[in-house]
């Protein structure tokens, strides 16, 4: 995660839910004085958890697809964690976690430190992948999705 | 990480370096009982360091390029931690890491856990991607990765 | 911290700023299975000190004024940290900081389960009480603090 | 919590109970190097909770009715805890905690560095307040709360 | 460490000093549900460097003599820690550490749970061994250990 | 532990387990900036305990009978664990644990920073303890440890 300090301070993105925001501790550091990316791991699974969850089943991670480290997150940082529904599978859900740091002293200037895409899937009493219900949630996921899509597609 | 019991035994692979083997305790557990996802992404980003920490720069996580959780893991568990290095690139290095579980009461049964690929920078004291050095241990990284190309290639 | 599941869900604060958003984890309960009310504490401090930061100025805590555990907090909540300036001193700020519990199935539903009232004083380097400055922060924060007081002033 | 080295040591109360003895840890400091105020408030309301779990009856905070920080805590401290029972309410014990500092290396030499007033109820197995039992302990303590107050009394 | 519900409670050591009294939370249960016995060694380690700190050099743990476990400790115990030192030698100070627990809704009643006997030497800047100084604690402990040593003589 | 850099790196034991391997964080640290000693132990107590688990019964430490520090261990430092068992009694066994540190940026060169040995018993349901099983673990530990002991034993 090598700083690149010319780049501007990234908007808040509208379209996700604010679904985290901490503050590291010293004790969360490593060996080089920046905060431990695998603490910042550890976070982002957390904060991917919190969208899956409202289907009302019992969630697991299954995959990171993608994680980038894009700025180190340093003691002293306030933590914003973003989400959104990505894709949604038959047992799974796909979303991705952007993750935006303001400085204690320089509250209101955000800058993207890293981003994420998950997967989560639901599981059954004894561990196995089961169907996602097709429930309000799950519909307005997809509908969103859809529109989504349909938004980004070149028009003729 | 939904569990397949029916899935054998995996052997441990013979190419790659163990890392780390540690033991997850009851504080490391989720809301569900297993072991907290997010810890085994904080313990594989450590274990995926080492190799790359051989070449003697300062090294950050940049990237984790996949990360899949192939069973749950357990209190109980002893879990072993196997990497490679997969590329070198100019500034960069990707590891592969395997995390293979075996029962405290069940030792020398291993079952594959996790695997993940994660790349890690050199940066300079200004936090700035360098160059890696083309030291012996690069080297021979270069040469164990080219064999490994022509094995796997096909021959006509 | 009794739980009294009579009450009705709370409104969410709109004059007030989410500081913080944190899930509990397993390894924060006490003996009884609850989140312990220390680590509730510690994490109040830690939302109460995000406003007085913008200052500019190291602040410390002083004291807490008041602390009310108004329900229990549970393994799987998700809660909300609001905090608003109350006081505006020649040294201190006082802020209060309310906490709104989600349950994880049950999301949009907000319980408020802490409210407190801490003071944070300004330090020098050597620990010393210093005036704060006046700068724009603290004045605008003397203005909200003066409408706040007149719009509930009783008109006659 | 400025210092005030003016100050001279505490004498130790003669009249509490040392319920807690403890030494932070590099772990706890905050971000200015010195002990967290949180990891001192979770202390203190660990440190209170011995007086009234003597009742018997599960016990639970539901407020800090004052909570003082005198002077800052910091690494190599050893923290002595002195609590009292201040009141006996129909459902609740309130407490008062002490916390003296000793530096590790000037063992003897004790400074006030925390006071704080906090109330726990007695909760049934839902969690609803309940009477709390009319047993010796609490008459011991109702009473040498009385003989205190007629101590405190002026007299004419 | 068995339990031996049988042993009568055991009184506390006179001619020690309470040197840490702390209590284990879940976070530090093994997988028996049992408080894990590396937690207790821990914390015994840093009881036992409370009273050879009092010599006011930088002193570090060389060996552990003796450390047995009794009884489990539980969650909800209040664990009293109860420290002497046993012999100053030229570079190094031995102590034994004997650790009480108290149930946290029978206090008042000890029960030993372990006791341990632990070597700290005086290191200087470099880390190398260094005489202790022949200053007030130093003789007071020689002389205790004397007396000790002559009280236990058989006498003819 | 103080440091001897003038020895050399020790040769790994080829005729023991390695039970663990870890990296300590900067949260372990004691406040001389060295890894805290109790760290060292907790690990030590659990790389232990791998061993004697093989047996298939619940077992818990009773004793460590030596527990020797050679040298500090410090942040980026890895640890391998090594173990082996040395006697086996009626319900209980007694296994050595040593342990070796590699620099991050200097792999391959270990140094013995600690030795220990430590006892553990099985204990039954009630917690008491209990004859150990004459199955082929401890039939091929007993010969080992013969095999040992004449290979050590003078020849005349």
């Amino acid at each position: 995660m090598p700083p690149r300090p010319d780049l501007p301070p990234h908007p808040l993105p509208a379209d996700k839910d604010l679904v985290l925001k901490v503050i590291p501790m010293p004790a969360d550091v490593n060996a080089n004085g920046d905060i431990f990316g695998g603490w910042v791991m550890a976070q982002v699974d957390l904060a991917g958890s919190v969208l899956p969850s409202r289907i009302g089943q019992r969630m697991v991670t299954v995959a990171v697809n993608e994680f980038i480290f894009k700025q180190p997150v340093r003691v002293g940082d306030i933590l914003s964690f973003y989400s959104s529904v990505r894709r949604v599978g038959r047992t799974s859900v796909t979303v991705d976690v952007e993750v935006y740091a303001e400085r204690f002293h320089d509250q209101g200037r955000f800058v993207k430190v890293t981003e994420a895409l998950l997967t989560y899937v639901a599981i059954d009493s004894e561990g196995k992948p089961q169907a996602l219900p097709e429930n309000a949630q799950i519909m307005a996921w997809r509908q969103a999705i859809q529109r989504n899509a349909e938004a980004a597609a070149p028009t003729r």
